[in-house]
């Protein structure tokens, strides 16, 4: 008995001594990021210099070359450039129009945006009467007569009393995702979807829509929550209310881009892989300065500051800029296909793609043991604002690592501004603030720092 | 033995059921503040209609009227003005300038806004070389020889390792507070003053300094942290750089002006009191948007959406509007002042003074038992992100409330943007994210309900 109670004593002892010592390392790389960090200004080149890099475009281009270069100076231990085909979306040159056509109502001004991946109308654009539905069930429900020639209006708004934003914008997705495709099914010539974000105002968000095969693509585009409001107002004073658009998008052939991915040698198990990453394509109609810039600079500062720290680790330790999430996941699943491919073991993953805003946490996809151990990590860094480790999710790009059994990590930071900015003009450097950004830098190393510490060598086969 | 078991079981079975209708409750205090919040709306006239608020401004005499307006339009029970003289600095019309003129370096163009309080220059303004310093201490060290008609520059920066801002801010502003008038003491003309904020960047933060009986009153400007690191680069190659300084504020006499209230009554002990409230003044240089418009139409509104919910207090609540917060803290001395003297017994009092960003909880002081049961409201609104209802402290204007032992309630938002906005001409309404502010709605309105429902009457004599 005397001896379990000192094990239990020297156990616990170590124990409290450990996590002493591993609370003082975290502070520590918290202390770098917030005094020393590089996040801040690799951001402000990203989207002052470069700007908005969708997939296959010049800037996109430009922002590879950029975080190899940024890599380099920083001393990673290998960079490297991982060749992946991308589509090639252009919006098109033309300006894009948008505009209600009514009896009643006269010739209103109807601001638009083309969603991603969608056909253009071309000129003279399509003129059609509109349909208002507020789910893909109402489109499923309706008869094709009623639907055929038509523009379907989506118009189902955030549910604002969900606390998490990012709920709130699963719920109301679809109909952008799946919209234009089931309401070609029945028939519609084009659709126009309420803009996916909080509250009213006048601002476009694009994003991607999904074609289905044998499907005709038809052209959709965005209207903003203000105008959605405006125009279901207005179609209940007037069914008869046309819409004339006129968009100009295409796609052209693939393209060769880059995942970018610098790495800091493992000292014990060098084949074996802690990643953190974040995707740089973004959305032409901002800067991409919180979708995603700011969780690639977060990533590659993190890998900096641990570098800084002194800290070597036992696994090599990566961070991967992936390309074309946005329109395609084309880089997250060549980084998957090719880590399968060249037996690379990826122990764990981390994403940072909800936004360089203020972090509350890590969300985590992995074993429950896992999970359980992560969320024991909590009281590290519930000082630098970090206290909910308890959701479930990854990010998108590090998904297709899950054939690998990889633990899934995602930086959960305040999500009531993102939707406000996501996918939108206003997605721009000025919005990101400097110790938001650097606080999130601080849980990514840190989170590094643990994995590599804590997560054992597992063996693949 | 079975009959205590049984009493226990029937106890937590209460407990829960009440913390379950708490909880419910709650959340639909949540769910009106969020989709049917008044907040913002006001807070744009307050900012866009009304702008800048300074004490004894025609701004803040319209904002004293729109308040007690928007008070009455929402039906609360009793709205009034209580009459508070003030203070009445104004900035003056003419130009703040500053020059460095240097011999090594030229004349280069040094941005300056002046301190609140403090006196002007006036024309053909201040030349005189410069001693920097960074702490009060080292003023109080130095030889007044060495002082004597000289520009003293206080320069410590924010320590940017803390995570609270405002610990940073508290760990700085005693050179604002106090430089000038211990400047003074050792004969200097002028005081520069490195601005309260975050990083560095070229915004100017102004805020008020305070003199001491029988101290030569002299002039005090703030420079941006950007002007600061290049003036103390200047200061390493040339010692005897001279600044020149250009001010012209001044102290007009006091003048009336009041706190705004608006009463719901209670049902059982009318008498008694739970408020809540922000100040109404702001500087003038920016519009008052975080500090304190926020504060402001949060309070307002939190009562408006408690009387929504249909609910009726057991004592009366009341939404004050401060005046004169930022440079005398006449209005909540008044107010205290006042409830003394009516023997108005106020049980707690919240104030929401720290910006209106995504709360993350409420600071409380009170007695420990009250400390410790408001800790024991965190789980209802944690759903709501409110986390850490852990620290020490209240606000200002409520402070003076302490004389009557009053519970004293901080509600405590994420502070890692305030210092980039604080006192400077970045406080503008678009700074202010309208589901941030309303969450904020929704916990005050909460603390309200929980307070009302949980405290005791106490007997004050």
């Amino acid at each position: 008995m005397k001896r379990i109670l000192s094990a239990l004593i020297f156990s616990t002892l170590f124990f409290c001594i450990q996590a002493q010592q591993d609370k003082a390392f975290v502070d520590s790389l918290f202390h770098i990021a917030l005094t020393n960090g590089r996040a801040y200004e690799d951001l402000r080149f990203l989207t002052k210099n470069i700007g908005g890099r969708l997939t296959g475009s010049p800037e996109a281009a430009a922002a590879v070359e950029f975080t190899r270069q940024r890599m380099e100076a920083y001393g990673f231990d290998t960079v490297w450039l991982q060749p992946v085909m991308v589509p090639h979306w252009v919006r098109g040159e033309k300006p894009e129009r948008g505009r209600v056509l009514s009896n009643t109502f006269g010739t209103i001004d109807l601001p638009v945006t083309a969603l991603g991946n969608t056909v253009g109308t071309g000129f003279p654009g399509i003129t059609a009467e509109v349909i208002e539905v507020k789910s893909l069930d109402e489109v499923l429900e309706l008869k094709e007569k009623d639907v055929k020639g038509k523009i379907v209006f989506f118009n189902r708004p955030f549910d604002e009393t969900e606390f998490s934003t990012f709920s709130a914008y699963g719920g109301a997705v679809d109909q952008r995702g799946s919209g234009p495709a089931e309401a070609a099914k029945k028939g519609a010539v084009a659709v126009v979807v309420r803009s996916m974000g909080n509250k009213i105002n006048k601002v476009l968000h694009t994003g991607m829509t999904r074609y289905q095969p044998n499907v005709p693509k038809i052209p959709a585009v965005a209207i903003s929550t203000y105008h959605a409001e405006e125009l279901s107002a207005m179609l209940k004073s007037d069914n008869e209310l046309n819409i004339y658009l006129e968009t100009h998008c295409e796609f052209l052939p693939d393209k060769l881009s880059y995942n970018v991915i610098g790495q800091i040698n493992g000292t014990e198990f060098p084949e074996d892989f802690i990643i953190v990453g974040g995707h740089l394509d973004s959305w032409d109609v901002g800067e991409g300065a919180h979708d995603d810039g700011a969780g690639c600079v977060q990533s590659i500062d993190a890998l900096r500051v641990l570098k800084l720290s002194g800290y070597q680790p036992k696994y090599s330790i990566r961070a991967v800029m992936f390309m074309n999430e946005e329109n395609g996941l084309r880089g997250g699943r060549k980084y998957a296909e090719l880590a399968q491919k060249n037996n690379e073991n990826h122990l764990a993953a981390i994403e940072s793609d909800r936004g360089g805003f203020s972090p509350r946490g890590f969300t985590t996809t992995g074993t429950d043991e896992q999970e359980k151990m992560i969320q024991g990590w909590a009281p590290l860094m519930f000082d630098w604002g970090y206290y909910d480790f308890s959701k479930p999710g990854g990010g998108a790009d590090i998904s297709p690592l899950a054939v690998q059994n990889t633990l899934l990590i995602g930086l959960y930071p305040d999500s009531q501004r993102y939707f406000y900015i996501h996918h939108t003009p206003n997605d721009v450097f000025e919005t990101v603030n400097q110790r938001e950004l650097e606080l999130g830098v601080g849980g990514l190393a840190s989170m590094l720092y643990l994995l590599d510490k804590n997560l054992e060598k597992k063996n693949k086969k």
